[in-house]
């Protein structure tokens, strides 16, 4: 067991990839595509010989395209171009944001349309299997190849810069040495195929999706228990009224919060006066699962990323040719996270509105604000502002990032995506989500415990209970900063799921 | 020949919603459906009878939900459900896309959901076949069920109101009149059914869906023109480098601009030294492609809209029920329409960049914005501003609106999507690139004419043709104003297609 | 009387410029004024005989400022800088719009700066005296002076294009005809200054001042209707109370509207129970304020620019000399506007939050959508749509635009300001404004009705008799899109002011 | 010498404000206001003792303004306000931050419309000359008084909470016990006058105006350096042209950068040939003083706000009144920081655009890039897109806040300016900004280097030698990253100025 994944180069998804970068699983690669790629690497040996100008083998790379490379310079050619392109600013990525790089790049390596040296590529599996996560500053990349910023990567593993080894910061050189790894020495077209890709972005797009799918199971469970807080109307989730809608997304919302609310005292009830609750409860089915269907249909578009090539120019083994080509172009993603952007934009905007409704007595019957003695204890009032305040920044960073950029190098880099940026923004959103959802748990909790007995259902029963063992009701004020924070973490464990 | 189109309610195309909208053609309902229909209506009069409060039939919408309506108010209670959702302010729309809106109702209508008199659907058949155009006006709805607006489609209905008839405004009276038909006398839930409906936004979006294929179609030929007036590298049409990239868009759109060229000069260069293009050139398969695979999926979306309900409540037909739902949520499509909006912000984008690059030497080898005479004829300098200031307002027309609307109606109604608002936005993001194509298409023509003879490639031929009967080669300056608006005409029209 | 206004290039002030524009007041230009432009032009020749280069005038504009213009050529090169400038599309402007933009270039003429021939100067003065306005298309202008429309100006100067004149759009040879003009031949320099101006941007932007000015005066009348209607608190308009807080807006609001109320039953109340009334009333004296505040800044940045030179090179008459400079950047006001954007935001939305509490029982202790007759009519129950959808549409509008914009003319030109299209959207965003407080008026007077016999302030008590001379109270629902319509005329007339 | 700076709270300037903050001057209160703020106090018990209802005092805040607070309960009900307003989340403010929050809450306090108890205004003064600094979170403020984060500095007052203080994060239980002081006990309006304040953002905006002219000044200098580095044209910079313009940023900065450069070679260059540079360059006269007319603008507004009043209700101790009011109303300034925004947008992109000039040989006639050496060395290729991306990221920074906001508290609080988050989008635009001009004096400085013997500006060369003790020539290519990291370092220094 716990068995190394094989990679092919074709076959790689979401969830794998979430495996290897988060739980650390081993990877190797197939002896068949080690064959094919050192067949690549000869291909593109044999075309410089031929006297065929090669983007990045034997002439200069972006306005230096018409700059000849001499092979007794490649070593050191290749060495600078890694040099050169390191210009990037600002904080580390995290780990795993690094280790969701390597593994994008690793994955593109593996199409086998690049032409680099396979060592370099083993390099790539090694540092995710050892644990050596190159320093890799945030800023640097326009997101039409994350060239300023990948570039890092290589620079640890021509043995410079720096890495994070099992917890510490050390030069890379240290890293390798305690690894018996010596730095590698680059040849032709390694220099730019280190740096000549999306996976700065891509790998945290990747991971992007595999945590607003996570968040939208969670914000169904969440939902169930707001419902039970607010003594809502479950015939939105009826199965056939959504059925007949056609929508994937809709149709799995609804299956599982009927799941989630099994055994309710909300099944139970006479049919209910409150003919139509708030949109923000009467929606969700429709709203989340408008997300789920926008991130299926990026996430699509990056499995496909993931297993087809990224490189330019483009190795074609069968042809026996290399081509200039535009297959690094990321327009298609970039406008699936902006709109996914907008998608979480809507997830935050309801979950403000559920939580403003479990507040008010007019939609809940119980006291202002939850309070549990009206004329003493203020409860949920000012916390108001705090979770409309994020759900604004929210708003603003909703904002699209895709179309700003600079026609650069000398007016011929005129198109770029923003894909880093764009990345930057949601995983930023998600956080305030995850702080919002928290809050949005504190009413509904504090709601169930305001009704006399009630039953709630068996998945959000367990969400409650997760909650009231970090958090006990709200008897009488306190600081809520600290019941926030805790809420929070509840939230983003997994461990109630 | 030219029969009627049967609509089914089930198997509505985008291809057919525009043929009967700008082509006028016939339609009539199947048999089955209108039994259909006649059923569905009857179950809610049984369930009336049985005591089930329906909303919008037995009490009131909105806020007013907790208002019983008495049956023998229906009519009048229906009328004035007209009058008090007609809040509309602004231009009236176009009668192009008063059809739209009215078909797509029509539409869902006959999904069969919805449990009004059939003779209430028959009407909007009828103003279809019968070219009786409603004014309604643009502004009112805030994208959750066009309400206000669509308010006015049933005000002609009865009577009242004006609208437009063979090349007339006149009031609703006298066409009904002229066509020998009766003001319709509502019934109960019809006046609901004709409100709570997306179909301004979900008319609107049908064609703009239409539109923007056609606008990406004429782009890739005017693409072939302007590579022909670069002298630009066709290397990156190489059709097995796009298919490696598995992108359906990316390879429809490599696949059609080779064809584009076929006989063009440019395939038989000596292998060029510029070895790379500037990206706004080389780029257009992808991101042209990228915009296609958007398309596609909101069209995905749009269809499965037009064939499924929209209703709220929901007439479950087999299950003799009828039940409080989101069925009327667009989020879905929101988002994709946003998204469509950054895509069209992409396609703006490239053209001004591409365009940038025809009136430079650097790129073109070329005169200076391309004068024929650099001393005296100042020739495309000044015209930078112009497409450039039409692109920045792309730019912020691209600035999304899903996300900004306000909890009304006593705050039950506390989501919306803005789907009116994005349809307007995108609409004019259109104009402004025909606009703009115009101009390129100027610079590709003058770019072409100031080459040695060369061989244009058979379809970007036929642009060029179509243009130069309308603008002739810049010889000396002139007031471009007017080249831009014959030009913008030539590619908006078809005949050169 | 009605005495022509002697314009001396140094003294105009808005108030002015909206009377020439507007009232069609006559102008004429000082003496001394006239023998110092005799003497700029003269220098101008003077110069260019010694051999100083000057752009424009003997060398090219744009990137062609390195090619050399020679004196036989002068008028030619004129008229075909003219041409060459004529790069415009869309709605052409109204014609107040157009005066608005001769006359702001008239006024930086007058400066004296320029050193154009000063019968060029006449035919902006006469076109204005005479009511000849040249057709100017809206779009083409980055805001960096706007050279591709002030240009048709020109167009029409030299007899050449479209002039609406006595109501109707006539070629411009024709217009001058029946004025006994000739058509102006262009001399030196002549055809740069011309363009070389952000007259349509200055003239919007002055009008658009004056009318947000006006508009403040008549939303704080519309306020006290709105807090008579509230049966609001009005302590917050206390005088001391705005004093200590020394911001001139808000004096000025509070004052104001403490004397619109006077007479009114809000003064004579008991002290309220409601301690605290809604932000949307309780900081209107403050929001107005900083609107007012907001203002003044930028009208002090544009009466600078109306009476200081614009001109790049700038002629300095006193040392004789012809320099090269920034003064034609509009920085400062355009961001003073982009933050005027912002200030009607905040208007608009203040102005959607009254409107929804007036027709909420709980703030007003009326009926529920300030209906006649709760059971049975609808009232202002769906027209909250109306309302919003407008503010969300400003909410879009107040994006800024004066960051985007493209390095054109060979990368020179790589900074603008937009100036034009933040115009554009802030005159959209008042006209908006107008709709929405024409709504806002339609409540207050209609829950004015509803109250108990009660007295009005003396000027809010004008503002509901007009609008109740065009819309009786609603007594039963009725398509109210025609009330909408005529409050909003209402607003946006002088009459009762 | 470095007497203490005694506070009158009439005549705090931004000067002042940032003396006490960053260099930690030691303040006190005069013996005249100590006298008032007492009076002040004993006319709020006074008028609670006539039974006049006071907001916070003898009745609730928010939507609890309905519920009366009774005598006995004025520590509890004060200490609970604390706790029910502690909503926060995020990172905690540096402190200098909460130094600048707890000195615009005590200037306002100083004031003396309050009505608090004085012992709690001399805490604050305590905790600033002490060095006590409250954990604040960032995140929890909607910009309408910034409750939900301003209460933290009350949890430390009354001993609970967190405290930075010597450089440790400990419980303020213990910082007050090592400083002798002990916990405060709140009495009655104490604690709504703690968290109702806009002292956060007030804080964060004195700062941001002190930075940003700072900032002006040194980008006066760099401009200077980089028009060395391309051998520009300094008429731009003539006295007397600049002069007639009449705006008084644009003076001060042309005056400045004059002088900036005395000494210089490019004062003794004969007439050039370039006759106009690229605007980034010509213009930044113009735009660097449109930033510091705009500073100067708000500035005035910050100064008023940190000397009048912004408590609500208001005490007017002459009228002996207390009266509820928008005295804490923020869009003046709140519109003035938006317009701050984008005039710190101008400045990232001018700054960009002056960088890539300095890159290109067309514009400077050096080498591609800059480098030594072009056919090795590929020196300032790559980092166009890092500096770039990072203006891109201020691009998207710059879009306005000010208007996304909820109705909050049972729809009362329907209005707020989201103050706090302008202040952090701002902050992190100038962390941008310094990024990007240390890169731009990155490339001034090589450029200085390519060129033949040339004498700098006497303060461009201190700036220059200031950079070259950090970072040397780019003799071959390597990681810039550093580089990068160096320069923002030397140019975020005051050392050189």
């Amino acid at each position: 067991m716990n068995e190394n994944i094989v990679l092919t180069g074709s076959d790689m998804t979401i969830d794998q990839f979430v495996d290897i970068v988060r739980k650390n699983k081993k990877i190797e690669v197939s002896d068949e595509k080690w064959e094919e790629l050192k067949q690549a690497r000869q291909l593109v040996f044999d075309l410089a010989d031929q006297g065929v100008p090669i983007y990045g083998f034997t002439v200069g790379v972006g306005w230096n395209k018409d700059k000849r490379v001499f092979s007794k310079y490649f070593a050191e050619y290749n060495r600078n171009l890694i040099y050169a392109h390191c210009v990037a600013s600002g904080e580390p990525m995290a780990q795993e944001h690094v280790r969701a790089a390597m593994l994008a790049r690793l994955a593109t390596f593996l199409v086998g349309k690049t032409g680099v040296q396979p060592e370099l590529i083993d390099y790539y599996k090694e540092f995710l299997n050892r644990g050596i996560h190159p320093v890799v500053p945030w800023d640097g990349s326009v997101g039409q190849a994350d060239i300023a910023t990948m570039s890092h990567i290589g620079l640890a593993i021509i043995g410079e810069g720096d890495v994070f080894y099992k917890g510490k910061r050390m030069p890379a050189e240290e890293a390798l040495k305690l690894e018996n790894m010596e730095p590698l020495e680059l040849g032709p077209k390694d220099g730019l195929a280190i740096v000549s890709t999306n996976g700065q972005a891509a790998g945290l797009g990747c991971m992007l999706l595999a945590d607003i799918k996570k968040l939208i199971t969670k914000a169904n469970i969440l939902y169930a228990l707001s419902l039970e807080g607010l003594d809502g109307n479950v015939t939105p989730l009826n199965e056939k009224v959504n059925l007949v809608k056609n929508l994937k997304g809709q149709i799995k919302c609804s299956n599982d919060i009927r799941k989630h609310l099994e055994n309710s005292y909300l099944n139970k009830k006479e049919i209910t006066k409150k003919l139509q609750d708030p949109l923000s409860y009467r929606d969700v089915v429709a709203v989340h699962g408008a997300v789920l269907d926008s991130v299926d249909y990026v996430q699509g578009m990056m499995e496909n990323h993931l297993n087809t090539t990224e490189d330019n120019p483009c190795i074609l083994l069968d042809e026996r040719k290399i081509i200039s080509c535009a297959n690094f172009e990321a327009t298609n993603w970039a406008l699936g996270f902006e709109m996914l952007g907008l998608a979480l934009g809507h997830v935050s905007r309801m979950c403000a509105h559920r939580t403003i409704k479990l507040a008010n007595p007019e939609f809940t019957g119980l006291s202002r604000f939850l309070s549990p003695n009206e004329g003493e204890v203020q409860a949920y009032q000012t916390i108001q502002k705090h979770f409309t305040a994020l759900d604004s920044e929210n708003r603003h960073l909703a904002n699209p990032s895709t179309l700003d950029f600079y026609a650069v190098a000398g007016d011929i880099e005129d198109h770029a995506n923003n894909t880093v940026q764009i990345m930057k923004r949601l995983t930023k959103m998600m956080d305030n989500i995850y702080n919002m959802m928290g809050v949005e748990m504190l009413h509904a909790a504090q709601a169930v415990d305001l009704r006399e007995e009630i039953t709630l259902g068996n998945d959000s029963k367990k969400l409650y209970d997760a909650l009231r063992k970090q958090v006990r009701f709200l008897d009488k004020d306190r600081p809520l900063t600290f019941d926030i924070e805790k809420a929070k973490a509840v939230f983003m464990s997994d461990e109630w799921l």
